[in-house]
């Protein structure tokens, strides 16, 4: 089959590897350079959480082994409070279960050679989608450096170009196209806490740090070379937001006041700050996804989420995984099996996209919070003495459990853990019988 | 002051009469010909009803008299049975309020003419937005008869360009803007009831009919020349759907058998079928509507909605009255004026999308449901003892108190029904001493 994928980000370069794979004739089209050559722009953000999800597609390819070599397992959460005090929250009961960070550049150049590997697999950059000929598969792509338009054959087009899809914008005005974009109020800003001397980690290198601030938030996450990746996440708008924030004095201030230890660990907090653009935080959510047996929309280009359950990477390459096996189910049947492929996952990028924005409000305020840490002590209770309780961020990050299952699942320990906290002095003296009971009942 | 109007249908046209009231200089760009000298094409749908909003907005601009010259006032419902058995729901408790059938066409070439009679004013026809020439005033057009672009200069741009505006568009792709498309599982198809021998109405002349069948309906308003342009809603997959109507004798049979007495009354109706459009019904939410002191959307362009309220051009002509009243309010401060717009107008916006899709539910399934006209029975008896009380329904079509209030009215109306109903059998036998008493409390 010869298939035009447009776009080679993430999902677009995974995709193209499962592709080659299958022995498909793999066209990526990429408006970017290759970032292999100019490795100035680095994409959107530094680095992602990679989770089980996505190990599970990396370990289809063939490909964990080599991606987990560049990756940072973190275990759990180091909580910076505005006193500098610090307490880890691990992620899973046992401790044992971690999320890796990964250099989005890095990753994305691995899967970009792994695609080459196979024979039918060629990128073509510097290529942005004019138009989808529909209801065809072609897609009228401009060469941005000659400004040539040309028309890509191809029996198939997967378009993985993003939140800011192009094939999705130019879909939005075919009949009865659902679709809608949500801004939260908030942007965010990366600056950088770099390596100490001898490239030492100045902080915990095994963890997700965050500094919690009820309205706000930073949040940090380690990189190979030492340094961390810090972004602020703060609202556009009020009394502490980036309107807020417009002169060098006003940003040291803010720093020094609300996170005092990571202010003496950013040396050029107030250059990078203004240097560096402020990034919004959308929520994309259309339907359908395929049209006919033409066309697909895949990852960010199907269902952006904003970025505070680390999943948007993962659930990429989730669609990549179950678009892979539904080809597979359904040979010479590309009408069902793109339907097969969105009925599968349109629920669970909804669920994701309602987690994610649910999680914003638990990393800013709750994990600061004496009642939610409570109750998080009587979850890890219950998950070491229960196998078959598990928190939803476990059920999230460390299986594969379908998102909207995981969903509900949340749901359910939130009901048991609302009658097991009640009147509950002590999270130890947590009533295990009653514990027992309501698992078996609730979960099976 | 120097305004671009993006659009010259319902809602540019009456703002151009605000405008050229005002004496600013008003040019209305229209994609379509000037309908007046080409009265082939008549827009999206046949008939309209106007209500209590837009005729206010009709008054304050001098037209309402002549424009009702025009309408037929519809006092209630007649619904339709399977059977053929006809009964009334009148409108109010008192029975004479009405809300008015209209020509789409004949209304907009009204006010097209109305607004032309202002020195200022000025209709260029065939006339389309490319782009906006953002964040200034000014826009690109092209001139669909020579294909010749240029820019329109003006002050501000006002964006009356519809569900699908085109201005909208072209937003959407900036910083922040939030945007949703929603599209129904339903379509609609427009068919004619003919006027009897001598230009008799072949039903009741002055009441909105309706063949309500719990998972689609028919509607149909009279026309001034005794014809009635009926609507069929259906969905457009599944058992009973357009989908299935896929040859005359499916037509035919399903009218039959559905609507047996309007099947004998539509001479053409396979024709007709098969000859006309099936429309979409979308909702479209947006924020903001304003840009700086630049632009704002106005009408279908900031909130299309679907049509089961019979306020899409109400709502669009309110925005009109309020548009006019800010300027007014800010003389030489448009920022202030189009953000009092925007705050004012949203949350009514918001409020009758919500209201419209609620009534389809109402229009199709419970206009024939027991429960639900034994509350309303008990409903006007309120009304008719307790002027402070009026259904929901009264608020939206014979007041202009704002959307969103009569929404919440609607509520608090909800459970005084529910409270007074509760194990009553007679709706004549209602508690009026309680009612007395709930109403004084709840609707103060």
């Amino acid at each position: 089959m010869h298939i035009n994928l447009i776009g080679g980000g993430l999902a677009g370069s995974l995709m193209a590897v499962y592709l080659g794979r299958q022995g498909h004739q793999t066209d990526v089209f990429e408006r970017r350079p290759d970032m292999r050559a100019q490795r100035v722009d680095r994409g959107r953000s530094i680095n992602l959480a990679l989770s089980a999800r996505g190990l599970k597609s990396l370990e289809e390819t063939g490909l964990k082994e080599a991606i987990l070599q560049l990756a940072i397992p973190m275990y759990g959460r180091v909580i910076h409070s505005p006193e500098g005090k610090l307490s880890f929250q691990p992620y899973s009961s046992d401790g044992k279960e971690c999320i890796y960070s990964v250099s989005r550049a890095d990753l994305n150049m691995q899967l970009m050679d792994a695609a080459e590997q196979y024979e039918g697999v060629r990128f073509h950059f510097r290529q942005a989608c004019e138009d989808l000929v529909f209801p065809g598969a072609e897609v009228k792509m401009r060469n941005l450096e000659t400004q040539e338009v040309f028309t890509a054959p191809g029996e198939i087009s997967l378009a993985t170009d993003g939140a800011f899809s192009a094939a999705r914008y130019d879909l939005q005005k075919t009949p009865r196209f659902n679709f809608s974009q949500d801004y939260l109020e908030y942007g965010y800003k990366e600056l950088t806490i770099p390596a100490g001397s001898g490239g030492a980690f100045q902080m915990e290198k095994h963890a997700l740090h965050i500094w919690p601030r009820e309205t706000f938030m930073l949040i940090a996450l380690p990189n190979p070379d030492g340094s961390f990746t810090c972004t602020l996440f703060l609202a556009y708008e009020g009394a502490k937001s980036f309107a807020g924030l417009s002169d060098e004095a006003a940003v040291s201030a803010f720093f020094r006041t609300e996170f005092p230890d990571a202010e003496a660990l950013i040396p050029n907090l107030t250059a990078e700050f203004f240097e560096n653009p402020t990034g919004s935080l959308v929520t994309m959510r259309c339907f359908p996804w395929v049209f006919g047996d033409k066309l697909a929309l895949m990852g960010d280009a199907a269902h952006a989420i904003v970025p505070f359950f680390g999943q948007g990477m993962n659930a990429a390459f989730e669609d990549c995984s179950a678009m892979n096996d539904c080809l597979k189910q359904y040979p010479g049947d590309l009408r069902s099996a793109f339907d097969a492929y969105q009925r599968q996952r349109k629920p669970h990028a909804d669920a994701i996209a309602q987690m994610a924005l649910e999680n914003f409000i638990e990393m800013r305020d709750k994990v600061g919070d004496a009642d939610f840490l409570f109750r998080k002590q009587v979850e890890r209770i219950l998950g070491r003495n229960f196998p078959q309780f598990r928190s939803r961020y476990e059920l999230v990050s460390f299986t594969t459990l379908p998102y909207a299952e995981a969903l509900r699942r949340g749901e359910i320990n939130d009901r048991i853990l609302d009658t097991l906290t009640r009147s509950l002095k002590n999270p130890e003296e947590v009533d295990l019988e009653l514990a027992k009971a309501l698992i078996e009942k609730e979960l099976g």
